[in-house]
């Protein structure tokens, strides 16, 4: 993965499974994921057209963006249909008003009542220069809106698992000895069953030809839960067996550590597989704390989860 | 899973696994599941941004609310726009009636038929600001009917299996010992094929620090059919190695005990996962009961499967 | 599975795994699965509400009952209406013509002009009682018309795995031994990759309390293929492991011997997982024949596949 | 897999699992997988009712086809709806002009108007014939336009993952032994994760009754890749237990070795599983060189992929 090129880089096995992000590590370089659980990777080399995926950037864009694009289309096809109409010569639309910016704005509304199929008549073509135009413009504007409607429509409906992770992980004492522990939940009200989870380290080491990162899987105490209905803590035992056994909140800073977090669902809502990714760095692990409680019966005696809690934590006895 | 913050409520390995629902105990706690398969939590502390998902709030409204809520956007968007157009003037739109009312009564029906682009065409826009209006409003129409008949096709068409559990699982002498029977069918004449199904167990326990839940799997003579053409009766042995072994009545009561039935297959009209899943109670259990077949041969030779006697249990042989 | 009342009706361990027919063997039953791959089950019981799936129903049925469907709805849609703004008075649209006859075909037109949102605007509604109807028309329709186009879509777009499987299989001398063999192709030039089969064996057997059928996997040579650009021929070994050792042409239709197929694929075309079932009977097997080889390299270099020669078979040497 | 009326042809356990190309093997036969991934066979022996699929050929045509099959469906339908206008005669659609030519071609402009139900009303249905073909027109529109623009936006949305594979695959000294190496990538900043690969070999083999195709699995250091936000180099390497032991340039060709690579990840955008596959050949191994590194850290702390250079290699050292 990544940069075979040089030996060394190349993780062996025993050494735990590189994610994906590859093995080369420089001084410069910030964290592999961000808090969003996007890709730190900036790619060039390719032409626009290798790269250029429409469907990808209209789905992805935000939504002030994908309005403006829309609008602006609008706009730009009924500017050069209007001017079509307007090259067809004065006759070509009736009623045909007097100067040119009216027979522009004239044409405009045309194409736009004619884009949009809503087709008043109370402007309409005359001749067949006119009429043909007319007729391929709505041909095309039942074209385009589907493609700007079935856009919208999957920008609404694709599956977003909004799945929340606490602001920090906490390393505290429990059941005798010492616990990571990484608490997430579902913010919304979708069922969410089947739920897997993977912890990931990520660490610089030293080697004779320079840094570079190593992988270590951290075990979990439950790494899959039937249903989601609730908070889910994820509870990795820093044993003797453990990665970070001994280990020291200096000793991840100089390391570089990072702590990645892979999530996976069924949303019953949407049908459909969901991801959620995440990564911890060193500043951001709590240590001696541990996670409050989320959950008390209500008085109707269902469970009630404060989402809001998600962060908090508590002094941890010993 | 749930609150780890106190140690003695994680589940240790061996005591079976935590569906999700965590192992904090109160006394005054309903069941985990609904008989209609719903998660019986209530979620609070985010803002409703955080929260807000309106797409999953139209697809699984009742379709009484759906129409209202499409019926209701309808009319306030025609509303707002009427306003609009009655404020650009008695001229923006031919003909113009006299009255206030009746000018808004116009705008009104003219929002509504540039809405939906059925525009009729004997009321018109005049001069550039109703003829603009007009323009947005049917490119509006357009993108909002879009979302409004998308939702309504989603909701038409989203893969219910209709999956029917009989009222109670019964509890009857079988092959020499005991078992644990629940029956279930497929509604619908969809193909089902592989079909999964899992028993869990979830009972109150006392601990020296309070109550807890603990969750023990059954173990199914089949946990997988490769068709669901007719019923399915889920199969637990109660041998010496089930948690149910010598168990009465009695003691489920007395433990709150919650058998929850997780089931899943693909939905070959649908291509697409399917689940399903109910829980019983301990006074939803029948003892010494079996259930009745449901399925003889018709006379054309096919098999004919009676889905209304799906409950039907008869007196169980010794 | 089916029936588990009757105790000796459960399939044991050890015995094969039912695909989920159950194991109540009726002398007057037919074949389980139908040569189209259909379930040979009939459902009663159920109110028409619970077993309702207006969905399924219109994605199911053939094609020229869709389009009735859709045509008959549109009339009868129309005829609703137009009884509508005849209801509203003589006045209500634009041109009223003289008779009753004529003013309700005028309604009608008006009313078809409505729901597809065409509005020439030649006939337009007068009043506000008609504007109304009108406005509420313009919204079932585009509602009415988002389901049935979607469903026209969905129809058109299912994924349907065309496999087809020769009409019958083969029983034969190979590599020393006897092989049951059956052969199947992809009919599309889809690419379907990453494809399993399965067989198993339903047979008729006599116990104290009657007929059961019991069922036996059959192993294959390869279960799994990763691409299937030709051909498949599914080959188990008869040796003496095989269930199949030793029987004989006439024991297999005693025992009303069924050999059942299941075909699972990944369509690339499709994006989605497509499935395929077959079974045969026991005078569907060829015995002493083998299938003819249907590819040869094409002049161009690539292989042709002659997929009419399918069912071809040719007398095996020994 | 293929002909397996020619027993040698078939594989034997353990000699590697074929992949679905079957083992006959004729010389003149060209390679398995074009280097799009595009499986080299041809299908004959079928009637055109068996083999066509529409929605296929749609989906798969190249953009430029399938917008000239929508210009010349609309074309040919209001060319037809013309006729049926001309022949209710000269009254059926007001205004009527004089010619036959110029009453054509105003038939076919109130076609194209009802057919996309723009409707103007400047051309008007005249009778109960002409209402009654505009009304079954503006139905057709609706349902055609929902397939035209259904599979418009099906084209437009189809998951494609655009996994680049370097022209050719290096064979070099790699870490005291030597390895075969492939290295591909995501052209796209879709996020592609839970990625897996697989590589094949197929070599012919003399046997007594002629050559036929054997396949062996090439081993990979790694095989999954739990993200892909980089390059990913697979890498086999030729030890002693590797089919490619001791093998030379010169045997590959002789033996028309192919390497088969197959690829698949789940593509988050698409939240749908995407595969991908090349064949190289023997004369497209480069010997004695090794991939150039593609990545190095940005100004501004990301990782910056050159995906240009994914085919670049430079000298191997020993």
């Amino acid at each position: 993965m990544g940069s075979e090129s040089s030996e060394t880089a190349f993780p062996k096995a025993g050494e735990g499974e590189d994610p994906g992000f590859g093995t080369r590590a420089e001084p410069g370089t910030g964290r592999l994921l961000g808090r969003n659980g996007q890709f730190q990777v900036e790619r060039t080399g390719l032409g626009w057209r290798e790269t250029f995926s429409p469907y990808h950037l209209l789905i992805t864009m935000d939504w002030v963006r994908f309005h403006t694009v829309v609008l602006l289309s609008y706009l730009v096809a009924n500017c050069l249909f209007a001017l079509g109409y307007l090259a067809l010569g004065p006759g070509s639309l009736r009623p045909a008003p007097e100067g040119l910016w009216e027979r522009f704005l004239n044409a405009f509304f045309f194409s736009a009542q004619t884009l949009t199929t809503v087709g008043y008549g109370h402007i309409s073509p005359q001749g067949t220069g006119a009429s043909l135009l007319a007729a391929v413009e709505s041909l095309f504007g039942l074209m385009s809106f589907a493609l700007a409607t079935g856009i919208l429509f999957a920008r609404f409906s694709r599956p977003h698992a909004r799945i929340l992770f606490a602001k920090r992980a906490v390393v505290r004492p429990f059941q005798g000895g010492t616990a990571l522990m990484i608490r997430l939940v579902n913010a919304r009200t979708n069922h969410l069953i089947e739920t897997r989870a993977r912890l990931l380290l990520s660490r610089l080491r030293a080697r004779p030809d320079g840094l570079i990162r190593v992988y270590d899987e951290l075990s979990l105490d439950r790494h899959h839960v039937s249903m989601m209905p609730l908070d889910w803590t994820l509870v990795h035992r820093i044993d003797a067996d453990s990665p970070l056994s001994g280990v020291t909140s200096q000793d991840l800073e100089r390391d570089q550590t990072e702590v990645l977090v892979l999530f996976q669902g069924f949303d019953e809502t949407f049908s459909q597989t969901v991801h959620a990714r995440i990564s911890y760095q060193a500043d951001e692990l709590l240590w001696g704390r541990r996670f409050a409680s989320m959950h008390h019966p209500a008085p109707d005696g269902r469970m009630r989860l404060d989402v809001g809690k998600l962060s908090s934590t508590e002094p941890a006895p010993d």
